[in-house]
């Protein structure tokens, strides 16, 4: 579909179109039966398992840093919830006869990429990562959701459903800036960079996945508006600005 | 109770008595009367669940050193698993009424030494250890389940059927010797120094605590049985040296 015929959003209901239409109103079967769309559900699947997989190993490296038991357990716990999202997605690109492998080999340097580039230096900046990854993620699921067949979506949504793991970082890093106003200047610096470099990372990923990209934006399947990918990325940026703002952090 | 009451094993049941007698016909309200089983059974649940949580950050650690996505899954649900298993015992602690930290914390020191002096330096390193280190806590936790009240020996006995990740490194350790049977020497060493350290980390948890030791041994509450411990350690090595050569290490 393109972004003309976008069907309104309920009030209520925010990230699924009240009345479903195009592909939000087809199960999965159906909708495959578009190869471009097949290609750009496994594509984001892929993506996204990759992803979960990734941020189990970050987070169980960042629990090294905890200074608790208490809080290594906790981004324990945070690191098992991501595998477990890892093994949804794995276990679905099976169910629809793709390796899981292969589905998500090409988004591993993008991520490595970004975990390279952003390596923690201390328990307070590897938090604000969980915390902003976190909330970058389910910003981009529910862009994403709506754009999916009814049986992707339900994946798509159990998946976000199940993060939320923002709270116990919230916590940990406001008690710090109370505690010493000046790691608020640091962590906003963190927080910047950890944006920028998502940014970058993503932008490689669009350009390189052109069915991924396309259906990202809603675009028609011959090509995709750049300029509603430009949009998207604005989105996802001054949802983070506000969250790092209401965390205290300048962004 | 002293060795010499112990019951006779059931041939189809050697791990727990046939007719459980002393502790192990009591549940854990009635066991726990006594302030030395008591403490003896919050030092086992610390020192399980703090191990558990120290094999959740080593496998997450390992699996970067996987060779494929596949193995790194493989990793990443072990490690998972170790999690999931120190929740469990976390919140036993809890449900007792002691704080999971304080009962951790005193086996905190032996563990890092443990796993500070055996870090694997490549993937079949790993895997060998996480076989290693999963066999010896199942022999582990089978020898003291026979000792426990039947409500922690129901916990102690589900985590410990919940583990056998065993297969998996198996498989991979077979076919590397296959590959290349110089590779057995070099890891029939490490497989015996990570041996030589877990004994020599454990010598010291039992130098250091007196009811835990004392439980372990079925010794009386006055003192334990030195010779017992030595005759648990030996058990324990003679199985780990039965799976090396099984394996094709020479242990």
């Amino acid at each position: 579909m393109t972004s003309s015929d976008k069907p309104d959003r309920a009030a209520d209901t925010p990230d699924i179109p009240a009345a479903p239409t195009g592909v939000a109103a087809m199960d999965w079967a159906t909708a495959a039966a578009d190869p471009q769309y097949r290609a750009a559900v496994v594509d984001l699947l892929g993506a996204l398992a990759y992803g979960e997989l990734a941020a189990f190993e970050r987070l169980a490296d960042d629990a090294k840093l905890a200074p608790t038991l208490e809080d290594k357990a906790e981004l324990a716990k945070m690191a098992s919830a991501e595998f477990h999202h890892f093994e949804r997605l794995r276990d679905r690109l099976a169910e629809v006869g793709e390796e899981p492998t292969a589905a998500m080999e090409p988004f591993v340097a993008a991520y490595e990429g970004f975990h390279k580039q952003t390596a923690p230096s201390d328990w307070l900046e590897g938090l604000v990562k969980a915390y902003v990854g976190d909330s970058i993620a389910s910003d981009f699921y529910r862009e994403v959701a709506a754009r999916l067949d009814s049986d992707t979506r339900a994946l798509v949504l159990a998946v976000l459903d199940d993060t939320g793991h923002g709270g116990f970082a919230v916590e940990k890093v406001r008690a710090a800036i109370d505690a010493d106003p000046r790691m608020g200047g640091r962590l906003a610096l963190w927080a910047r960079r950890l944006m920028g470099e998502a940014l970058s990372q993503s932008q490689r990923v669009v350009a390189d996945r052109d069915a991924l990209s396309t259906m990202l934006v809603g675009g028609v399947a011959d090509g995709f508006d750049l300029a509603e990918v430009g949009r998207m990325f604005s989105r996802i940026t001054e949802a983070h600005t506000k969250r790092m703002a209401a965390l205290g952090l300048a962004a």
